[in-house]
């Protein structure tokens, strides 16, 4: 890496998207280009304010650039990285098409910063010359309308996810640049995992039960825990994402289900991303997380009696948010079969 | 039956039991007394307002006698009759503690109106020396502070649940007397049945599966089956409490869970009664129902992981609906088990 900056673009600047800008451009080493939806407007009037656990207070704060669609690559100058902080939900957008304009061939690493899991081969496939990098984020932020409070230490396990007609030293070398760019403000971690898989699995484990157990009945985590939900689902539930995480290769360790249950907060009202979709009338994250999950556990011939259950009751909760939104319309007819 | 009338009490009187009042009191051989509560103000002011299928358009319709509590019985004029068509929500209300004070032993036979599975065992017990009558209701009646919409013919199944201490007979002969008085007006029909078991088991095969998945969702019926839910949980759901039934001595049938099916509206909105209590932030007849279903289950050892699975999120749903009405409060501690 010489003095030149790299250029990054920033796809989806929520919580997590616009804390990755902050890291980024306080690395010095990165001029960012955010691309921002709902909040264009206020943060290119204001500009962000920021209350970050981890960099302070800013207020009028921009990344290098602020635009509001995801601008065409520049042949004279490509996009480095294009990091993706969208929500993932393939009912309403196809990331893949989002982010296409903004990729150049066989230059442009991308970066999926998103929850789930199984998320990058559809990106591989839609950029098969393109790295694909991929991270799990244990960053807590929120942002509405260009306020963002960042109160939970901005961590993430990064890896490539391998595209098999690359080199694997080239995809390694893309990996060990982002990271080093990204942690290089010295306030913020990025560690370079080998495997990314098994950290999404283990993320999965809370994801893929506190999420939808609370989305479905409305409950914060430490409620459905007290309610009995703890020992009805939760840890049923985590349980079976352990077996098809194993018959997927990945032993997440004897104490893991324990290690989820203990980190959730008991004192206070925790509302997981799927219940605050849930409160606001947004789709959920219910294929990435979940859907994702029971594919792999179908695959392998795990039997995921609790899960299915779940996920059919939240497939039914996400069709209530689309049609409220209007996104889809009810089928005229009775489809014939599961949706499993 | 003499000339004289015979006394009923109705306890209850939302769509169902103020319809009650209605057939008995047009049958010219009862005197009714309704206890009312959020509407007795309303009611005992202006009278009811009915829209009925049957029985007509009325205004400022009074039963005989209104009152806003369960009264003393009178041991000079004791009740023939109390007919109890509240909500059964064990975890609220204790049914027979409500109706004790208008129980003469030995003379007031109890009429059960109500939703669910085996809930005449807790009344037999706590009167020993009383008949119990046991219906199942196929009514469709609304009532809203005294004003009620009957647009579904009232029709229903009425047994005797066997009291073993008292004569067969003498049960008979006060499930006839009831019933050939109800049907009286000659526009209700009120079959007399050997084993009202069977006729709510029935019911429950509807009311256990889509009721619950409807609460559960948030969606109508029809909503429930185009989005994927037929074949998800409600068909496996039926198949489920079909199997409960066989194991307690109740052949349903073969075409059961069809004609279930089949029965359930598609071309309007159709929200079952908890996805009512649901929308009004009301407590759900969640133990009646499924619970009890599920206990019979345990007792036989029937498997039922659909239902199951249900159940788990029916009750934290209706945790949160019973925690928001400020009936319960979160426990301070999370249970060791399973609710089931």
């Amino acid at each position: 890496m010489g003095n030149e900056k790299i250029r990054v673009l920033v796809v989806g600047a929520g919580g997590v998207g616009t804390m990755a800008c902050v890291a980024l451009e306080r690395s010095g080493k990165a001029s960012v280009t955010a691309v921002l939806r709902s909040n264009y407007e206020k943060v290119q009037r204001d500009g962000f304010e920021i209350e970050s656990i981890d960099h302070g207070r800013s207020t009028a704060w921009r990344p290098s650039s602020v635009v509001n669609a995801v601008p065409q690559a520049d042949p004279a100058n490509p996009f480095d990285y294009v990091v993706v902080t969208m929500k993932n939900i393939p009912e309403v957008n196809d990331i893949p098409s989002i982010i296409s304009p903004a990729i150049t061939p066989g230059h442009t690493a991308i970066v999926l910063l998103q929850n789930g899991l199984y998320i990058e081969p559809p990106v591989i496939k839609a950029f098969p010359s393109n790295a694909v990098l991929s991270g799990a984020s244990y960053i807590g932020a929120h942002e509405r309308n260009g306020h963002v409070v960042h109160d939970d230490h901005d961590r993430m396990d990064l890896g490539v996810y391998h595209n098999p007609t690359l080199d694997a030293a080239y995809e390694r070398r893309k990996l060990e640049e982002f990271a080093s760019v990204y942690r290089e403000s010295g306030v913020v971690e990025a560690t370079v995992v080998d495997d990314i898989v098994f950290y999404r699995w283990r993320k999965v484990v809370w994801n893929g039960t506190f999420n939808p157990m609370c989305a479905i009945t409305q409950l914060d985590s430490a409620d459905v825990r007290r309610f009995g939900g703890e020992h009805g689902l939760i840890r049923p539930g985590m349980a079976e994402i352990v077996a098809i995480a194993a018959a997927d290769g990945y032993d997440l360790g004897e104490g893991i289900i324990d290690e989820m249950v203990d980190i959730t907060p008991m004192e206070l009202c925790f509302r997981p991303s799927m219940l605050v979709d849930v409160d606001k009338g947004n789709p959920m994250e219910v294929e990435v997380i979940l859907g994702n999950a029971l594919r792999v556990a179908r695959e392998k011939g795990v039997q995921t009696p609790v899960l299915d259950n779940t996920y059919r009751f939240l497939k039914l909760t996400q069709a209530r948010l689309l049609t409220t939104r209007g996104i889809i319309t009810v089928p005229r007819e009775v489809p014939l079969g599961d949706f499993i």
